[in-house]
């Protein structure tokens, strides 16, 4: 065995599209790959398979094997423990299979088996259900990292398609509370991260960073709020004076459009809608969520669980794809990565 | 005389880019028209012609000559006040001649000697520095028209391109204050001000507004914040209880893509960035600005005075041309105007 070790794609909720586009995704892969396998259920992707009318070969494997049977076979690393839910309707008793498959591919990325994890959509009141105590998946990533390797990870999110990459820097809270979550240290250790995953993963000798202002205008001179001086302003400083390459506060609203875009490598935005608007607005399809911080390469389409359509055969399988094809360009961390293909 | 009352162009502060912006916008409509007079000094304006080398010939007329001179000269309606400044260098003592010309095209367009309002941007703190009361253009747009008409009329701020038309809710506030700021009331006289006049201006019959919520995801059922459901969601059901087609309120970050845009007229946000985030991203060169709820019609270019490129001929005046020709657009209020042109 030379091949590189393979990607591995957690099966997510399994009543969610997650399989589905894991299968879609194997489709589109097969012929040029990067190889990936499924830590999940092979009997319950072999059925979702026929269901949709796809001639699919499903093969539980292991690691070592994924690269040489991804051209004719989905390889699936068998985590024994059968969905008992269906497309559409998730079943609480599937939360203890979806969370096994987190901490089975978290396993095979550290003991270097595998090369980088994509994570399927999961539902967090179907985990919450199961007594699940984490407040997010990436979260859970982050303890898992922890209780691997010892060391703190404070996972930072960034969003990041051909065109724009942003990192929010408050995400999921209520607005009321983004301007005290706005601290010095927070934007000190997030450009940190995100500056040294960039050069490390993203293969950026100078990542530049980019930061939007809090307020309207980023506060035009402190006329509309002033935490852009008082708190955005000296952490900037204190980033470039570590050596990072960082501008801003600027304008939120002006700086996405493509002769900005061009400016920088990576937007930081201090709500998660002004970071996400933009990236949403223009690669809706195509964005790939990618945690940075951890001590391994974990990517995720940007996208939910989507029960609704789950079964149809209908869920897009693009943002997977790209996720997929950008986990194994940064586990490859040799090609330097333009994060900002200038449009 | 029987050519339809002409747009005026107000100035503008002199030494930004409104005047060279207007001398361009008049060479690309000269053959086609809508047909506009500027409303300032038509010797400094002649003199910048000279200084960017255009061979403009500038006139000074009277609103009922505008449509037969504007073929051959720019028509400019002379306030008699010289102009101070140079291009780049805001003078204080122009701030009279900027309010003086704002003031006599509302005069203008209220006797229906014009037919419609484009403003050049203008500075607000040398207008402060000579006494000027109020927060904004619009603002004083506003009290000209109580002034005129006796009846308060509440400005409503529409940012309109060919692809997305978008009203932010609370507007140039620090973040901090806008939750507090967007109330039932708010948010309902919002609403009623833009299908009012997306109705009578736009001709829409029945136009389609989507609210954004105020927290990431809309709050995710009072997950991050609860002004969706204490508040948003009172406030559209009585817009729809009114025979206002209002949904909302959406995850903002998934609502600006092209497929969704294609399901609303007009995209209402709690915040200036997340209604400016996307349009900017989209049209940041031919975004016009639309003041609603005016009982005249006022559009403006979307970007400000610009004053370190003023007098070098490099502004791009895309957003004057094309809120010259909204204007006139309104103005006519026959043509039904699509406002989310399906992309």
């Amino acid at each position: 065995m030379t091949a590189a070790p393979p990607l591995v794609l957690t099966q997510g909720d399994p009543s969610g599209i997650g399989p589905e586009i894991a299968l879609a995704a194997w489709r589109a892969l097969r012929a040029d790959g990067p190889a990936f396998a499924v830590v999940g259920d092979p009997g319950f992707l072999s059925r979702l398979a026929a269901r949709l009318g796809l001639d699919i070969p499903v093969r539980a494997t292991t690691p070592e094997h994924v690269a040489t049977l991804f051209g004719h076979a989905l390889p699936v690393i068998d985590i024994a423990r059968p969905v008992a839910g269906a497309p559409g309707r998730p079943a609480n008793a599937d939360a203890a299979e979806t969370i096994a498959a987190i901490e089975t591919a978290v396993g095979l990325v550290v003991s270097g088996a595998a090369r980088a994890i994509v994570t399927n959509p999961i539902a967090k009141h179907v985990l919450y259900a199961a007594g699940f105590a984490h407040p997010g998946h990436t979260e859970f990533l982050a303890e898992l990292a922890l209780r691997h390797t010892g060391v703190a990870a404070p996972p930072v999110m960034l969003l990041w398609s051909e065109c724009l990459a942003v990192v929010p820097i408050t995400v999921h809270v209520a607005l009321a509370r983004a301007p005290a979550l706005l601290t010095r240290a927070a934007i000190v250790e997030t450009g940190r991260i995100v500056a040294a995953d960039l050069r490390v993963r993203f293969g950026l000798a100078r990542p530049r960073l980019a930061f939007a202002g809090l307020n309207p205008h980023a506060g035009e001179n402190g006329a509309m709020g002033r935490e852009e001086i008082e708190v955005m302003a000296p952490a900037i400083a204190a980033l470039r004076a570590e050596g990072v390459d960082a501008i801003g506060p600027l304008p939120a609203d002006t700086m996405f459009h493509a002769a900005a875009r061009a400016g920088y490598d990576v937007a930081l935005a201090p709500t998660h809608d002004q970071a996400l608007i933009p990236i949403k607005t223009l690669a809706f399809d195509s964005a790939v969520n990618v945690t940075l911080g951890l001590p391994f390469v974990r990517t995720s389409p940007d996208h939910g669980t989507a029960f609704d359509i789950a079964g149809t055969g209908k869920a897009n399988p693009a943002s997977l794809i790209a996720a997929l094809l950008l986990a194994a360009r940064l586990a490859a961390s040799s090609e330097p990565i333009t994060l900002a293909r200038r449009a």
